[in-house]
């Protein structure tokens, strides 16, 4: 018989695969039937063959259920990598071609979990980022470069479609949670992409009486992010805006060993992909020494997009409980993996 | 005879005005021989006349040594406001007809000043912020605005020349300081614009052999500011990461009352403005709870700039003192400039 899921698995380089096996650890001891094919995509892939993503490559992963990433990038002096070219040539390109248009990234303190804040009070949001528009979509140029008249644009394309569905997606979510969506943008400068996204939200808002809308500017965002993480539930924003945010968001709830994110294709014409949102860390690899719980929470994201909710709870339940007895000696990879995986097979 | 100090002063709209007659009281009482003229302009001048600021009141400004600016901006709901009409017309237009290509926004935990942070150690760098280029320029647009079609664009432009003299500026900072310097911009991502801003960085870099130059990413950036701020010295970044990280600069050093800023044009050709960080927070103007030390140190950033090195050090030294002794007891605007401007006249 078929199995239930059928997940492509794209460990990548540095710690990628070190957390990716402790994540398989833990979709195993759910019991779920899946079955994972994995992928060598990666810069060290490329370092080897030459190839980063081709047409073939995005042909034999879409009809996957789902993807699962642990991640990429190789040393960042190496010229070779320069640019981006990985980042570009592999996430960005898996993130458009499969119309990830949410960017899911929530965020929570857990109990027993230290902030930098010194006094993070609760915290509890998530944000969903606008995956395939802004300022990512690879618009920029140059002419004369390298020459002292070398002039050099990026330039942030947002279209009413593309930030109509992320905002309708972030309105959902907002009355699945508590009701409350904040805009962040920066409006009082990026005027046009700014207003668009404004009216986007006021006029999708009417459909949405019983949620609260606000609005921030990106630079006061952060702030509050760092005095009053507590107000915020569903923050919905732009590529590179929800980029910023989210990695200060993973900063005060405990680092960014614990954040899971989603890049999600809602409409399920293309998998989505799931992944810790931390990068490669080439200096830590092979050292067991990274934190496999992001790695481990995005295979919770990925159960519960695809329907398997009571898995997808066993996890969370499980690396909650982990993180909260987690005391000040440290553990290898293994054994944060197989902690929780046991703790999981067990309920 | 004249005076040696000739300033325009721009109070502005809602705590500008409370903040500035503080500053103002602190300058004197250094016994700067200073003349100041006001202008009326903001957002009540412009709701009350029509006009922001024209192409005579930038001749009228142009030849005075400095702008002292308190804030501007109205009631962020007031429809006549929209879009950011007051801050491009006013603030965004005076950087840049006045060329204050150096945004420069100094960040220091002062003792006896509570972070955020539970462990914020040293806190004490300077960020260099391009002031006139990249996503500021006002480049973008729109069509089928209002349907279903719209697209809208926001265009960052970044030249070579507008990049090294602020990088100059910058690893000038660096050789003052601690000799460290930090690009911050998404090289992986903006790669038109982060190339330049690399390749800038690293041609200027030879010509000081004893700076040690980093690269961050935005996003990684934010990380380290809540988590070991104490590792920067001067970092150097574009127009709108810098806005964005010295918002949350101000944040873990005691919150964005206290964090100063000159808008500077280094060549001297039109006169640099200092102004506090902080808006016009019109929800509490009127009330004497505005706290005036943001303008009081950017009046010291005045003085250091105009040459009146003593008078600036008397400035800082007071306020340092004032916030090292500050109890729980709330102090009026007027009490706190007081208590500064006596401190600074017995020095
Ligand atoms: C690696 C990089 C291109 C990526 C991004 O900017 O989206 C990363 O920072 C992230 O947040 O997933
Ligand atoms: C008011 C706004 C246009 C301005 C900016 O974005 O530069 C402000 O946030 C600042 O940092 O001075």
């Amino acid at each position: 018989m078929a199995p239930t899921l059928n997940l492509a698995v794209i460990p990548g380089d540095g710690i990628g695969p070190e957390v990716i096996a402790e994540a398989l650890k833990v979709l195993e001891a759910t019991g779920v039937d899946a079955a994972t094919t994995e992928f060598p995509f990666g810069a060290g892939h490329f370092l080897a063959t030459g190839d980063i993503l081709g047409d073939a490559d995005l042909e034999s992963l879409a009809p996957f259920d789902a993807i699962l990433l642990g991640a990429i990038g190789g040393d960042p002096r190496d010229p070779r990598l320069a640019g981006g070219i990985i980042e570009r040539g592999l996430l960005l390109k898996l993130r458009f071609a499969f119309d990830h248009y949410v960017n899911l990234r929530p965020t929570a303190l857990f109990p027993g979990v230290a902030s930098p804040l010194a006094d993070p009070g609760t915290i509890d949001f998530v944000v969903v980022r606008e995956g395939t528009e802004g300022p990512y979509v690879g618009n920029g140029g140059g002419i004369r470069v390298g020459t002292e008249h070398e002039i050099a644009t990026e330039v942030s394309i947002n279209t009413a479609f593309g930030a109509e569905r992320v905002v309708r997606f972030a309105f959902a979510q907002a009355v699945a949670r508590r009701n409350q969506l904040t805009l962040v943008h920066k409006t009082n400068v990026l005027t046009h992409a700014g207003s668009l996204w404004q009216r986007t939200v006021d006029r999708v808002a009417l459909e949405f009486p019983a949620v609260e809308v606000g609005y921030q500017h990106i630079d006061a965002a952060t702030i509050h992010l760092v005095t009053n993480p507590g107000r915020f539930d569903v923050i919905v924003t732009d590529n590179l805006f929800g980029d910023i945010l989210t990695d200060l968001a993973a900063a005060i709830s405990g680092g960014i060993g614990l954040a899971a994110s989603g890049n999600i294709n809602p409409d399920g014409t293309f998998p989505s992909m799931f992944e810790p949102v931390h990068g490669s860390a080439p200096d830590i690899a092979g050292q067991q020494r990274a934190d496999p719980t992001a790695a481990i929470l995005s295979v919770a994201l990925l159960l519960s997009h695809l329907g398997e909710q009571n898995a997808a709870a066993k996890v969370t339940a499980a690396v909650e409980a982990d993180l909260a007895s987690r005391g000040a000696t440290a553990r290898s990879t293994a054994e944060v993996g197989s902690a929780i995986a046991a703790a999981v097979a067990q309920n």
